[in-house]
């Protein structure tokens, strides 16, 4: 495949005219040499658009977007006891296949290519994304009150381990719902397969407060004394962190996965990213679920993260676009080991977007981030994962059909 | 003009397959019933489509709109002082004309039917603005360093008042940029001509802090002491405010053109919205301009204000989904006097909304608000204006020159 003279961001800046060659699944080329031949004979025009390597949600739970504007504007505690638990109990692996096609759409519709999950069902999560083509990164999540799942976990790994887009992790769901066992578990299956470990830390103030009346210790720093810490760990929120807990989380190695808008809906608080930043953790973006952000988009949860964490310090000169963009991007590319980026030899997960928007103009070749973080609002016109076109010139073939169904299951499943 | 089978909200509510008739700049009729003809022959089918009465940008100077992405990130006074104010200092009719017809693209691609401005160069902009074919409420900014546009200031009005789609009005910047004398000048003229004020209180903590140093009292306490503040008064931003000003803005019937994300990547702060809430106070939306934004978006704005209010008072059930709705909407037209809504004798002022993308999905006759306000990305299909159709099926006729001389015109302007 061969995308010709699109423009591409360099250090920030933007390059001009240049083709990107494709073949397979990796990008071999790109060069501004004008080319007008590929091996395959495919041709993408991409003159007025930006490439970009694709975006990587941190942290969601894709079959969600099924309970997409459920529940709103309510409590933490009745909205998880009257609304989402009791759907929850209700879900069938059908509900799980069509809330995450539904959320698949979204983010390709996003330049989102790859994700990180963690509920129930997980098999046909991962069938319903490799029928999209996106790539994921997916644990079942796992709690003490569901031997079950605990149990299939090793089996879930070496179902998926080699698969060429969806890479198995483990996901004990949170220190309050994971007995020592559960997690040390979790912990031992990560490193016996060299997978990565996915769980929810320190997101609300009475959760962590419960805990250190409870336990005379942080969430953070019990984990880390049972010796779960490690660069194998993305661990979400971390909304309410001590200086010691932030001093363990950056000793270890541990990827935060910084989910802006979530926080603020449900009102956890915000982040102490500046500090977090400070001790040099690498920080990542995720949506969260579409049950409490309702979005799938990082270009919002970019633009949120940067001036909440501006306001939040009263430091309008911090986390800047360019910072931020890497969140998005280059961090979690750290993070999740994937060889990532608009580069010969890396994995072709792309998206181009239309330049020729009016959120995009006046365009310089020094304020394409700004642009990109503070003003964007869609136009992403092709995405591609794995060398595969999913959607060009916006159209994803089958989208209305998915949204009839996942509509259809929806009401389903409320009336089941 | 006949809109077939749109949805239309009632009451926060979905109500399907409605016909809404359009005669003039007014809608006549909105009915169930099937109608295939339209006086004029113009029929737009709705079908699969939302028509929302238009957003209404409550403060903004879209002029600025040329400025996106030139600074940002930065502490407010070199912002000002080393980027903005050298730019503005350059600034002649025709980088209005482009800033302004730039911003207009924006607020039609996002459903935004009105603005509110203060700026310079306004018959410019009010010129541009009636090209684009939006309604307005156009303020020259008013301060004592420049006593030209003090002397314009009824003459613009005089120019202006009548006009079908521009409404003028009076702006004075603020009340550390104004004498008394400009400002009880500004009164009297908004009193004699029955016009509005626009007028920017209280948005840092310093600028009110050092005003309350030198002044003995705040910036509410000052404009009240003139007998400034009325109903006619649109107050930006209001961050910082005692209770004692809350009151009094109550009692005087001002209206708040609450700014949040302006607010929160210049760090100005968090506006006590719960507090002006709780005394009865009329709450509408702003973008503020591109260059603090960088957005012309109110479907942004309303998440930010939505998500920002529940975390700053840790309380994720205050400003749910429809009061923001109303705060782009039903409050806005009530500052400013429009009659405007989707009901027979109302503007035809409206946009419809393709509801067949993911971010509406699953949709319910109950949660479109929630979708609208915490979901939506876009998808303003069609957008009308005192009933003249600005933009159809996604395009706007001439989007692309002016995408091309705005930009010419800023590459003019930072090379001057």
């Amino acid at each position: 495949m061969l995308i010709r003279e699109a423009s591409i961001l360099i250090d920030g800046r933007l390059l001009r005219d240049m083709n990107i060659t494709i073949e397979g699944s990796r990008i071999t080329e790109i060069s501004p040499d004008i080319r007008d031949e590929s091996r395959d004979g495919e041709v993408i025009d991409a003159s007025g658009m930006l490439a970009i390597p694709g975006l990587i949600n941190a942290h969601t739970h894709l079959a969600m977007t099924l309970f997409r504007g459920y529940a709103d504007d309510m409590e933490l505690i009745p909205w998880l006891e009257e609304k989402i638990w009791p759907l929850e109990a209700k879900l069938t692996s059908r509900d799980i296949h069509w809330g995450v096609k539904l959320g698949c759409l979204e983010m390709i519709r996003a330049g989102i290519t790859c994700y990180s999950d963690m509920y129930y069902f997980m098999d046909e999560t991962a069938q319903a994304t490799k029928e999209m083509g996106l790539r994921a990164f997916l644990s079942a999540v796992l709690f003490d009150m569901r031997p079950d799942l605990i149990e299939d976990a090793e089996p879930f790994i070496k179902r998926w381990k080699g698969d060429d887009l969806v890479v198995p992790t483990v996901g004990p769901h949170a220190v309050y719902t994971c007995s020592e066992e559960t997690l040390l578990k979790a912990m031992d299956l990560a490193e016996k397969h060299n997978v990565m470990l996915h769980i929810h830390l320190s997101e609300t103030r009475s959760e962590v407060e419960s805990f250190v009346n409870n336990c005379g210790q942080s969430p953070v720093e019990y984990l880390d004394s049972l010796g779960f810490l490690s660069n194998r760990v993305v661990a979400a929120h971390c909304t309410w962190l001590s200086p010691k807990d932030i001093s363990i989380i950056a000793d270890r190695g541990v990827h935060v996965a910084h989910c802006s808008i979530s926080n603020q809906k449900l009102a956890s608080g915000i982040a102490p990213l500046d500090q977090l930043q400070k001790a040099g953790v690498n920080i990542c973006l995720g949506t969260d679920g579409a049950s409490s952000n309702n979005s799938l988009n990082l270009f919002q949860e970019m633009k949120t993260t940067a001036i909440s964490q501006k306001c939040a310090h009263s430091r309008p000169d911090i986390f800047g676009a360019i910072e931020v963009w890497k969140m998005a991007t280059e961090n979690a590319y750290a993070a999740f080991g994937l060889d990532l980026g608009l580069r010969a030899g890396a994995l072709a997960d792309l998206a181009l977007i239309d330049l020729k928007k009016p959120w995009f103009c006046p365009l310089t070749n020094e304020n394409i981030v700004s642009h990109l973080v503070y003003s964007a609002q869609g136009g992403v016109d092709t995405t591609i994962v794995g060398g595969k076109v999913l959607m060009r010139g916006g159209v994803i073939p089958g989208e209305e059909a998915i949204l009839d169904r996942a509509q259809e299951q929806f009401q389903d499943l409320v009336a089941r």
